[in-house]
C-alpha cells in the first residue's frame, strides 16, 4: 500500500522539502498552501511527479482526506510576514491546527505539528529544554505568532490527552536553507540577500546576540526519524521523562552571534561590497536562543550533522539562482 | 436614548451581578449564554424587567446585534469546569473574543474583555503588575484556560492596534460573591459549602499559599467606571505608561492564606461540624498570586472597599438559600 502524507504549508520553505523528501520515499503527496508566504516556484519540480497533489486552500477553512501522516507546517513565520496581519496569524495556527487535528481524530491519521522555539519567548533558561514554560508578553507585536503557536501547543495536548489522537509536537528553533523566502527578513535570508546585492549588513544592537542555525536537511531527518516510531515507543518515553505529551525540541545548539554569521557570509561572497552597519534592537526581539536536544537525541538517535559554513554555501548558491 | 449592552456570559456568576447593575442605570441588556456554568436561576430576577433580554446562544457561533457596549465574560472558569472539556474551553475563549471583536469592529461598540490573572500563571514576580509576561505551562492540564485567555488577550491587542476597536481588558484576580457555583471547587464555595453540610474543609498542600480575593462589588464598579472613559482618555493613559494597549488588573490587593479563609469560614458558621484536613497541591496549581493595582487605583480613582469578612457574610447568606 502506498502512504499517504498531508503537508499543510507544503508549498513552503519547510514544507517543500519534506514533500520531496516523502516522494523520494515513495509516499503519495499532498500539499496544501493557501500561497501567502509558500510560493508554486518551491514545488514547481514536484509537480510532474503523479504521487504529487497541489492543492490550494487555506487550512483555516475545514479540509478532508484520508492521509496516513499529516505534518502541520501552515503559519507564517517570519516577523515581516506574520506582523502583516497579525490577526490572521493567530487565526491560521489556531484554526489550522483545530481543523487538522479534528481530521486526525475522524481519521485515525498520525500528526507531526510543527510548534517553534518561538513559544519560549525571551527566556530566563539556557539553553531551553522542553520543561521551560517560556517568557512571552501576550500583548506585544510579536504576540500573535507566539501566543498563536502556544495556544496550538495546549489544542494538541488536549486532544492527544482527551481523544488519544497520535500527535507528535516539534518546536522548532532556527532553520535555514534553499526556498527560504528571499525577503523574509529573517536574518541568514536578510544577510545573503544584502551580500548579494552589495548593500550593507544591518546587525541590531552590537550582534552579540547569539542564534542557533540549523540546516533545514537536519530538521527533516528528525521529522521523518520521529514519524517513524510507534505510539507505544512514544508513549513509554514521555512517561519516563515526565513530559504530558510528546514535544521534542530541534535544533543545531551550535552558537553563533550574529556578527559571526555575517562575516561568515562576507567570507562566503567575496566578490560583496556590503559593509557591516548597527541599528537599534526592535521591541521584543528575543535576546538569545538555544536548543537543549536532548530529548530528540535520545528518542529519535538523531543529530544535527550540517556545520553551519556548508549549509550556509548551499543556501548561498540557491540564493544567487533566485 | 436608552443604551444598549451585551454581556456575554451573562447569566453566569460576574454576568448576572453586571446585568443588574446595568439594569439599574437604566441600561438595556442583552444577557447572552450558553448555560453551559452559567444558570438561569442568577437572572430569574431580571426576566421581568423588560429591558432585559436572555439569549441562549453559544458565543463561538457568530451573532449579530447593535449595541454601545459589550461585556465578554464568556469562558468556564474554574478548573472543574474548564477541564471537563479542555478543547471547548480553549475554543471559548479564543472564538468567543473574536466573534466579539468582528461584532465590535463592525458596529463601532466599546469593548470590555474579561481576562483573567491566570495569564500570570505561577508568577515569579509578586506583586504581579500588568507588564509582567506571566509563567504559564503551554501543554499542562490548566493550559486550556490559561493559554485559551492569553491568545484570547493578544486578538484583543491586535484589533486595538490593528483596527482600533475600543477595548479595555480587564485581568480580573479571585472574585467571590452570590451567585458562584455552588459546585465549581473554587476555594471560597468550596469551604463554604463543606462548613454548611459539615463536611471536612480541604486544605491542598499545608494552607501556606495566599490569595487575593476580590469581592463581586468591587469588581462590577471597576468594570463601570472603566467603561464610562472616553477612549482618548485611556491612549492618553496608556501612553503615559508604556502600555501597548488598555490593560489594567482588578483585584483585592489584602492577602489571606488559605488556611486562615477555612478559619474565617468557620468562624462565621459556628453551627458546623466540619475540621479542617490537608491534602496534596493538584499539578500546576499557582502557589501565590496578588495583584498590582496601581493602574487601576489611578485610571479608575477606583480600590476594593469590600474586607474579605464583610464579603464573605454575604456569600455565606446567599449560599445558605440555595
Amino acid at each position: 500500500m502506498i502512504k499517504k502524507a498531508l503537508i499543510t504549508g507544503g508549498a513552503g520553505f519547510i514544507g517543500s522539502h519534506l514533500a520531496q523528501q516523502l516522494l523520494d520515499e515513495g509516499y503519495e503527496v499532498t500539499a496544501l498552501d493557501n500561497l501567502f508566504t509558500g510560493t508554486k516556484v518551491n514545488i514547481y519540480g514536484l509537480l510532474e511527479n503523479p504521487r504529487f497533489t497541489f492543492m490550494l486552500h487555506d487550512v483555516t477553512q475545514p479540509f478532508w482526506g484520508q492521509f496516513d501522516e499529516i505534518y502541520n507546517l501552515a503559519c507564517p513565520a517570519s516577523p515581516i510576514h506574520y506582523q502583516r496581519n497579525p490577526v490572521e496569524t493567530i487565526r491560521t495556527s489556531f484554526m489550522g491546527v483545530m481543523n487538522v487535528l479534528e481530521l486526525a481524530l475522524k481519521t485515525k491519521a498520525r500528526v507531526l505539528h510543527a510548534s517553534t522555539s518561538e513559544i519560549y519567548g525571551d527566556p530566563a533558561v539556557h539553553p531551553q529544554p522542553e520543561t521551560y514554560w517560556g517568557n512571552v508578553n501576550t500583548i506585544g507585536i510579536r504576540s500573535c505568532y507566539d501566543e498563536g503557536k502556544r495556544a496550538a501547543e495546549t489544542l494538541c495536548a488536549d486532544y492527544f490527552r482527551e481523544h488519544g489522537v497520535d500527535i507528535r509536537m516539534v518546536r522548532i528553533f532556527n532553520t535555514y536553507g534553499p526556498h527560504m523566502h528571499p525577503q523574509d527578513g529573517r536574518v541568514i535570508s536578510n544577510f545573503i540577500m544584502q551580500a548579494l546585492h552589495d548593500q550593507d549588513i544591518t546587525l541590531y544592537g552590537d550582534g552579540s546576540q547569539t542564534r542557533s542555525f540549523q540546516y533545514i536537511d537536519d530538521l527533516i531527518r528528525a521529522f521523518r526519524a520521529y514519524m517513524k516510531l510507534e505510539p507505544d515507543v512514544i508513549r513509554k518515553f514521555i512517561h519516563e521523562h515526565n513530559l504530558p505529551v510528546p514535544v521534542i525540541n530541534t535544533g543545531n545548539p551550535g552558537e553563533y552571534t550574529i556578527k559571526q554569521l555575517a562575516e561568515e557570509t562576507l567570507r562566503q561572497i567575496p566578490e560583496s561590497k556590503s559593509k557591516i552597519i548597527y541599528e537599534p534592537l526592535p521591541k521584543d526581539d528575543p535576546k538569545r536562543r538555544k536548543p537543549d536536544i536532548t530529548l530528540a537525541k535520545s528518542l529519535l538517535r538523531w543529530s544535527p550533522s550540517v556545520a553551519l559554513p556548508d549549509g550556509l554555501a548551499k543556501t548561498i548558491a540557491y540564493f544567487r539562482g533566485v
